[in-house]
């Protein structure tokens, strides 16, 4: 339940991979009527979903605001764990912890700072000091000991292959509402301490209006070291098709931290998806949270799935693109079984599968 | 994390002596300032050097409320876990579960009905939503099975000798504001279904003044099977005297479970304790909370007491009767360390070291 002056990097802890065995999963109860429409009860359900469906393959935890614990006890599955964890809102991808373990079966957690992904300038919502708190207190619950990270930084905008290569995209972390006062070298200079990796693969921009600025997690994951997916379109007139091959060029032309070039998967996304008047109207406009307009396009992607003890746990959108995605997964990941869920409703609040989750790794001792 | 629909009795499962083995210890953080003098700061610090003397012995949890995260666990040393446990106020002895074990080491905790020692007859405050919620909510967080009991019981108006003997005060079980649709009867049933006890010895009230309405855990409790702490004084004035001459009495004349008499040892109680003009002034006087009075009698007492593994935590009050009570219970327990921590701020909230802990056994598994 110590917070440790040093770093991984000092220590020889590294962040695992995600398709490394995991000892559970985090999730937080989506409830907030400023981001969720109809005062996040759809939401909710679709939580449920998703921890249900992570489930099958390994323990999970719900972190829950004061108010809501009966409730999302009473709609959870037995098996899912439900704590106290009083949050803005319900992106433990992007508040929660970054576990790292050593080689000889230890876990410790990097707790870093959060803003809302882009704090007064444009954070989503204000405050956001609940959810500042939620990787130290997953931390105390799990007694793990905790790396105090200088950094504003979210899970969700960082991939890693567990074997020295970092993924990330410039619009994100270099964006002045992150870190203005920290160059790009300083920031690699935490990462590389922070999670103890040689290599970074910066890509230029996340998917096509995605709210958090351009997290890789929509974008691009490893599938295992030297394989990544990447969403796609093959349509020119999209304006993510440039994005998608300006990220495909620059993974082709990158060398991995053991020195391979990549493999590099087409996920082709969804068919544009759009907002709908009636799903605008469910949402309280407040001064403080960011407008959701009608027809606004939402930033929709295969790539936002989660890995899971022997299984992947992907969005999917009642699309045509829905069954090729499921069976390029299946072919990716020959040893786990892909599990849907439906993606909308998360998807309206500003994110995916991935984005509502977080591994824990598993260590020698569990 | 389920709820169970039988009883302990029906599964083999007992609640153990607190003297058996601990995986570790809970408590809640004071804060309320209706209840605790001066914003419950004095209070903070005295529960500090409860969990520090613990942790010493056993691992302690410290449940805080969402505003005072922060404050506690800068205030808290490293080794003792701080998690999110919002509550009304900080008496987990008598808000959190009854853990109950069996013979292949298996943990399940029973969680009791709570009001708030009287509900809105005579409760000492209002609501006590929260605090209902923490037994529950420790059970989620340990991954252990909950039996939900139909009885408002307080875990400190109960002790038992882990061999089927409980002993209880009519003042308390039998009063009006706790169960009053239930008869003595009805209430032993429930007792002998979820501790898994036999024999139930009853005395009459407990030590004057308690706030309670006279919980045993401040008058009377185990050393270990068959030997009993009882306070006492010497003075035929005190009202306290005829109390213990009563237990005393009643507890002579007691069979245990085992067919045992009880052997008794008396500790002489500190002198009488009054709350101060001063202390009085820094509590909040709400409608809904009971009001202290300055010069009001305080209900202390040494057998207020933690018995931690290897050790034992007592309050003391800067009297004369410290030091025997100090040397009666290092007799009492031969092969535990006694630490004594300041009792005094405790006491001005209405309790003492015993109230503001709850033992968690250890398993097989641990």
């Amino acid at each position: 339940m110590k917070t440790i002056n040093s770093t991984p990097k000092q220590d020889n802890f590294r962040m695992p991979g995600e398709f490394e065995p995991h000892a559970g999963c985090w999730m937080l109860w989506p409830q907030r009527p400023d981001v969720w429409r109809n005062g996040g009860k759809p939401a909710q359900h679709a939580f449920v979903e998703v921890a249900t469906a992570i489930s099958q393959f390994e323990p999970v935890t719900m972190g829950v605001s004061t108010d809501q614990f009966i409730h999302a006890r009473e709609l959870l599955p037995d098996s899912v764990r439900v704590v106290e964890l009083t949050c803005n809102d319900s992106w433990v991808r992007d508040c929660g912890p970054t576990f790292v373990v050593n080689d000889v079966g230890e876990i410790r957690g990097v707790d870093w700072k959060f803003n809302a992904w882009g704090g007064l300038l444009s954070g989503a919502y204000f405050p956001w000091d609940q959810d500042d708190l939620i990787a130290h207190k997953i931390l105390q619950i799990e007694r793990v000991a905790r790396y105090d990270a200088p950094l504003i930084l979210e899970g969700g905008s960082i991939h890693v292959d567990g074997e020295g290569t970092l993924i990330t995209t410039e619009q994100c972390l270099l964006n002045p509402n992150r870190n203005p006062e920290l160059s790009r070298s300083d920031i690699e200079t935490h990462l590389r301490n922070y999670l103890n990796i040689e290599t970074i693969i910066w890509l230029t921009e996340g998917v096509y209006k995605d709210e958090t600025d351009g997290h890789v997690d929509n974008l691009c994951c490893f599938i295992r070291p030297g394989v990544v997916a990447l969403t796609w379109t093959d349509n020119e007139s999209d304006p993510q098709h440039a994005v998608s091959k300006m990220a495909y060029q620059q993974l082709s032309e990158a060398v991995d931290a053991k020195g391979r070039r990549l493999e590099i998967h087409k996920l082709h996304q969804p068919e544009p998806l759009y907002i709908t008047e009636g799903e605008g109207a469910g949402i309280d406009m407040l001064p403080t949270s960011s407008l959701r307009q009608e027809d606004k396009r939402l930033a929709g992607s295969y790539v936002n799935f989660y890995i899971a003890n022997g299984g992947v746990v992907m969005p999917v959108f009642n699309d045509p693109h829905d069954k090729p995605a499921f069976e390029t997964l299946q072919q990716l990941f020959p040893n786990r079984r892909i599990v849907t869920v439906p993606g909308r409703e998360i998807l309206l609040g500003g994110g995916n599968v991935h984005c509502i989750t977080q591994q824990q790794p598993a260590t020698a001792q569990l």
